[in-house]
């Protein structure tokens, strides 16, 4: 096959519709270069814009302008990086935009951003690594009398044996989808890894869509005219938590899973942090593991014909940590620069204070606000302590 | 809820590592608008910018210079445009972003674009309609000795019947991977429409990754540092054709599948329509349906190990077009402006001056080139004549 024609099947295969010569046939510079000092440099060919800002987490105060040389190529330099998973865009002439050296982009919703890991700590969780892994399902079921979607994460194995395993429900916040925790969260790369270390025990993973007005994410919804947007018509008002139980119908009766508490936890960021606590609180004999990742604690929307869902939490808090099927493992995630910060060490207290307590009860305070970074760290602790 | 706190919520949780002031707080121009008149407006607000762009297949010639108005909004407004799923991108003093105002993005490979669906005809088949909805896997199955990640459509019912079903084999070209069919070719929505109006049998639809070095999708994949890119070392040289059945028999062996070839269709874009042909030619009692959308014909490496992948292709769809198992229905589909179109064209000659005839045949030409426009048409005709 002829080199030519071979760019030609790439050129027009990559850009399906547009004038493919004028975005084709330039190098896009290296980006990002991982440098042998350990920092990272990221560039944009960029020869008409005036001023080329990058922002992310690998950047100090998340922000810096980057320098242009004399062929029109914007480059910029890191510190030192720790390990991780690192989300930046380019910020052209004002404009937000990926870099389009790097293939590997994450969707958060509306926005895409791209990323890169460094190795050698917990971004080696977040990897591909090569260990076996699961599968995952986009799932439609019906909740609430309307047909929403879901994903759900299987274990290595899952189709080849017959052992019925536990069930982990992980919820996203209020700015994101039944797509978050796999994008973001890395959910799937995080469990094949602590799986494949033995130190998490092959579970099933739900990931549920927790905007109970919107049946999936954009694009995969029946809206795709109106920006479904975040002026929710009902968004933490109790009807999701009430309807929650058709979901674990629905994994029921279509995974191979165990049933009792044990073998069932929860556990969500932000406004899944606060769906988790009420869910897990209003069917106390349900979930044998409790997990808050920078929950927006006590902000629900108190009225209305659920109004029940949040009332008497301090009551419904003693019953889960009291009698045989009481809370295993209650846990608390925050960090310390997070507008959620001193709400959760106020719940922290309150807790900690309660005659009856979980079996195991773990606060654990990171650096940082809300973020995915933290979420992520949470969520692999979290995973370690369920179901053994 | 105070509507400050729901303010702050959503924007950290919509930018988890940024200096979210600088992003958020403007409210966007509304993009696109969809006019009375049929038209569309694209909008970006990028009062420092110096030109703008709109690129894509709603602007005539592929592409426009957009006005700016005294606020730094730019804008652009489309002729009226026919029923289709449109992609674009702004270019913005030269780089290419998305619109940060509409939610509805799709990644291609490296790139995400911005599309909008304009209802009335073909696009309806697009959109997800009030209908009954089919799942989707991500799975990781075994082929040519390495773990691979391919994606299964199983139709509405599926999990709660006990029917066997057909399967479809629908294969990407070289630049893409295994989730293209489902993200640019709205697989799931062309079934389920089809399916809910009676136009296509229930059927399964596994969609592999065609780039046999290429083990899954960017970020899914290992390889988190290193560009994938597409200087693959092995791109139709056999090896994917000869360890195709890999694919089949994981899918037999777990799902719930009819496995005569008349229950078994192939086809393919591209690249994948040249695998399409040389599978089913290698295996010419397996596939009783055959589709060649824009099809990359005998451009194939006729060389090394697997050259007898290639090797007697006249003789083979001889054999084919034979006997009491031959092919059903053979579909050609390429667009005149395509360049392949003339290799297609005489494709189409050579296969009606054979000896032997496929029950059915099908050459559909279409207007445009090699782009996503016309593989969806020829995905959605293909499938009506599928399994009757």
């Amino acid at each position: 096959m002829k080199k030519s024609l071979i760019t030609s099947i790439l050129s027009l295969a990559l850009l399906p519709c547009y004038a493919q010569q004028a975005l084709w046939g330039e190098t896009p510079p290296k980006s990002p270069e991982y440098n042998a000092d350990g920092t990272v440099t990221l560039r944009i060919n960029a020869p008409k814009a005036d001023k080329v800002l990058v922002m992310g987490d690998c950047v100090e105060k998340n922000a810096a302008e980057m320098t242009k040389d004399e062929k029109g190529v914007w480059s910029w330099t890191s510190n030192v990086l720790p390990s991780e998973l690192y989300m930046y865009n380019f910020v052209v002439d004002g404009v937000r935009t990926t870099d389009p050296s790097n293939l590997f982009n994450i969707r958060d919703v509306a926005s895409t951003t791209s990323t890169f890991i460094i190795e050698g700590g917990v971004g080696d969780y977040y990897k591909v690594r090569n260990v076996r892994h699961g599968n995952v399902h986009k799932i439609w079921y019906p909740q609430a009398g309307m047909m929403r979607r879901l994903t759900v994460y299987t274990p290595a194995g899952y189709e080849d044996n017959k052992e019925k395993l536990p069930v982990l429900y992980l919820l996203h916040g209020m700015g994101g989808d039944e797509e978050a925790w796999m994008d973001l969260g890395r959910t799937s790369q995080i469990l094949d890894n602590l799986i494949a270390e033995g130190k998490a025990a092959p579970m099933i993973v739900v990931m549920p869509n927790g905007n109970i007005s919107q049946e999936a994410a954009p694009g995969l919804g029946s809206n795709y005219r109106d920006q479904p947007g975040f002026a929710l018509p009902k968004t933490m008002e109790g009807s999701y938590e009430a309807s929650f139980p058709d979901i674990i119908k629905y994994i029921e009766t279509h995974y191979r899973v165990k049933t009792d508490n044990g073998n069932r936890a929860i556990c969500g960021l932000s406004m899944g942090g606060f769906h988790s606590l009420y869910i897990s609180a209003n069917n106390p004999d349900k979930f044998g593991y409790v997990g808050l990742f920078s929950a927006a604690i006590n902000r629900g929307n108190n009225k209305g014909e659920n109004k029940w869902v949040y009332e008497n939490i301090d009551e419904k808090l003693d019953k889960m940590f009291s009698g045989k099927n009481k809370v295993k493992y209650f846990f608390i995630g925050i960090g310390n620069e997070d507008f959620l910060y001193k709400d959760n060490v106020a719940f922290d207290a309150k807790i900690k204070a309660m005659q009856n307590q979980p079996a195991e009860y773990q606060y654990m305070e990171t650096g940082g606000g809300h973020i995915w970074r933290n979420w992520r760290i949470y969520l692999t602790e979290f995973a370690q302590h369920l179901f053994k």
